[in-house]
């Protein structure tokens, strides 16, 4: 599930509503407390706006025009499977196995295209087909720190179905009763790379994996991931969180119904429109990757491998050189790395704040290089017994504590998704952090 | 909520993966009991291809055209009304409120409009809002018959909040218990104006009203309802139903809130393209409205009104002339009309079946003239003891039973929203069911 602009969001985006310059640069209330005269930087959301300026420049490569009778019905043109009202368009399910075709990150053949209304609901659906509906409710974990939005999506209807039951870490399987694991690799916050700790190691658990962030972009793809059940969204790939469309790639049919009946019976399927929007993107991310020479991939290959070693000085060159390439994965990265760049040396200088050390690189067998992770977000630990979303708070910066992600009030989670000013300014800070 | 392509749909939705021609004709498996080598007919579910003959004339009254910058943010341009992260965009607000002004079916002003996924998500947000959360599950109840939809979106998730508690008629409330009421009106299946039975009748009963059919298509509008929730989708009006589109009007802005909160939770949101679209074709057809002279509209008005008397001379010539003039509401209500002219010749042929007496015509204050109501389903009842779904199958005609309403098996509803040629087979069996 990719989605971190979520429900907590509340407050924050009600300082949204008084936004002076930029979506992410809020002035809240006078009366808050978080103001001191100066403009509040929101990270506490991953709202993926760092995509826009990709997008501003590519925004003619891809021009849907829908007429007013497109639409009418409830059923769009489906593979259908012989199985019942899918509810995919054709166009999207092979949009979705071309991407990951291209990108190598996961196994689609043989497998079950579902689509949802956002990760979001494919997480839903996903619990409502794995549920054991033995009479008993159905355990969920996931190891911490774990994505706030699942606690909250699994607690929100207090289904009898399933019920949130914590870390992984301690979660004890009880003789043969069925639970679900679920595994985000990278993992949000942390950036980690997940298996899962409990299912299938003789017990009766069950994986999902929410792959939102294995994409170039956050991690080197290493291989191809062939899981029973994997979730993905476009958000985190192409940006365009308000289009609501993820998708999950299934093994097993009856799992794949169930979780149709599921978005069936939640919202009657998925709009028609944001479908084919979202096929139209995909393909045309796809066909980015066609029609440029090799050289050109070997050659933004070669710039994201020496924007490592020299990220001050290489990286702007080597994203503007990219932008106007057509080659998403490979700009998306640049950006990233670039990023991580300024945090890594604007925390360095700071000794009462840590972030994980990043894992050796790994080749990516995408980008064809090697690199390191550069997560969606930085998973910021105070060295000492202090709040760290507090302290943040009070240095003008809007994060989500480690509480909500199940650990200790010394870390908090910053997003690294939003506009490029706001990554700069979010940086100045982060060095003068007290 | 509108919808009634849904989920139960599975079986007959796999027939049409062996469509022929038409979307509502479908040719079975050679195996099933259906099949005597004749197209079968499914009027099962209420998916709206009627109005794509109305669209494919107007294809091009709205045109939109999306490039790739759109939709990358999760939050649209909203109205906020200072209170968060409100998922809906100002157009469909803005276009919302017009429409209902134009209509006069509802009362917007000093309410909130929720949007959602269609309107089987804006009936869950009602649910989760309306719930006591007093530590017991709300009872909800509607008058039977009621649409098929609310025990199974009700059920299928198993939530503590709430439960089906059935017919309204024999329900009785506990002290003070809350409870909720759903009424819709025009009722889906047969078509009846309801108020509601139970609540607010010195007890805490809430209602929510399923207002999809209160169109001028299906019924006269008589006045401009003022009910605290009042749910609407685009599938019925516009026939739109692949965008899902569903709104509420809400009174209370707390309870909007939490239906927010629902669909933050839900579906983090609704589609932005699907809004935006939803939108731009409501104001098209408002815009259809204020474009022309003002005595196309009483000239329609007359051919309504005259069509009622002579609705087989009538009929096409009207339907004709109203076709090209962008008065969706005049069009689709003289198609309607002819479509019960047809089926209520074919039935009166017929002592075995009967269909409800017309009420008496009223003024409709959108039309300006007097009609009778012009439901989009057929409520059908056989007059022996026997199951009516059952003949209807024999005689090639897919339905959907009366103890999927919650009635005897005496009765069955036939949709009457499917394409021309699709309507005047139907009426050809009907004139012949045996």
């Amino acid at each position: 599930m990719a989605a971190s602009g979520n429900n907590d969001a509340w407050q924050l985006v009600r300082a949204r509503a008084t936004e002076k310059k930029y979506g992410d640069q809020v002035t809240p209330d006078a009366s808050s407390p978080l103001s001191k005269g100066r403009v509040i930087l929101n990270c506490e959301h991953g709202d993926p706006t760092m995509f826009e300026e990709y997008w501003d420049v590519h925004q003619d490569d891809n021009v849907m025009v829908t007429r007013a009778n497109e639409g009418i019905s409830y059923f769009v043109k489906s593979k259908m499977h012989q199985r019942g009202p899918w509810f995919v368009s054709v166009e999207l399910d092979d949009a979705v196995r071309e991407l990951h075709a291209l990108v190598g990150n996961a196994v689609t053949r043989d497998k079950f295209i579902v689509v949802g209304t956002g990760s979001t609901q494919i997480f839903q659906a996903a619990l409502y087909a794995l549920a054991s509906r033995n009479g008993t409710s159905t355990p969920v974990v996931s190891e911490f720190p774990c994505y706030t939005g699942y606690p909250q999506t699994i607690k929100y209807l207090q289904s009898k179905l399933f019920h949130w039951a914590g870390d992984s870490k301690t979660y004890q399987p009880k003789g043969d009763e069925v639970f679900i694991e679920v595994v985000c690799s990278p993992n949000n916050p942390c950036g980690e790379i997940r298996e899962g700790l409990l299912a299938g190691r003789n017990n009766n658990g069950v994986l999902v994996h929410d792959l939102a962030y294995y994409w170039p972009t956050y991690t080197p793809i290493t291989m191809a991931l062939n899981n029973d059940v994997m979730m993905f969204t476009l958000s985190k790939c192409t940006g365009h969180a308000g289009l609501r469309i993820g998708w999950a790639i299934v093994k097993d049919p009856q799992v794949a119904k169930k979780m149709v009946d599921f978005i069936g019976m939640n919202t009657i399927g998925v709009s028609r429109d944001a479908q084919l929007r979202a096929a139209s993107i995909i393909r045309t991310v796809v066909k980015g990757y066609q029609s440029g020479p090799l050289a050109d991939s070997i050659a933004d290959g070669m710039h994201t491998f020496l924007s490592q070693r020299w990220p001050f000085i290489r990286g702007d060159v080597l994203i503007n050189a990219i932008l106007s390439r057509g080659k998403l994965f490979h700009w998306s990265k640049a950006v990233m790395e670039n990023r991580w760049g300024k945090v890594r040396s604007a925390v360095a200088a700071n000794r009462s704040f840590s972030i994980r050390e990043p894992p050796l690189p790994a080749i990516c067998t995408f980008l064809g290089t090697a690199s390191s992770p550069s997560s969606a977000f930085i998973w910021l630990k105070y060295e000492e017994e202090a709040d760290c979303q507090k302290i943040l708070q009070r240095n003008g910066i809007l994060a989500r504590g480690g509480p909500a992600f199940g650990v200790s009030a010394q870390y908090a989670r910053l997003s690294l998704l939003g506009r490029e000013q706001d990554v700069d300014l979010l940086v100045k800070r982060l060095a003068t952090l007290k």
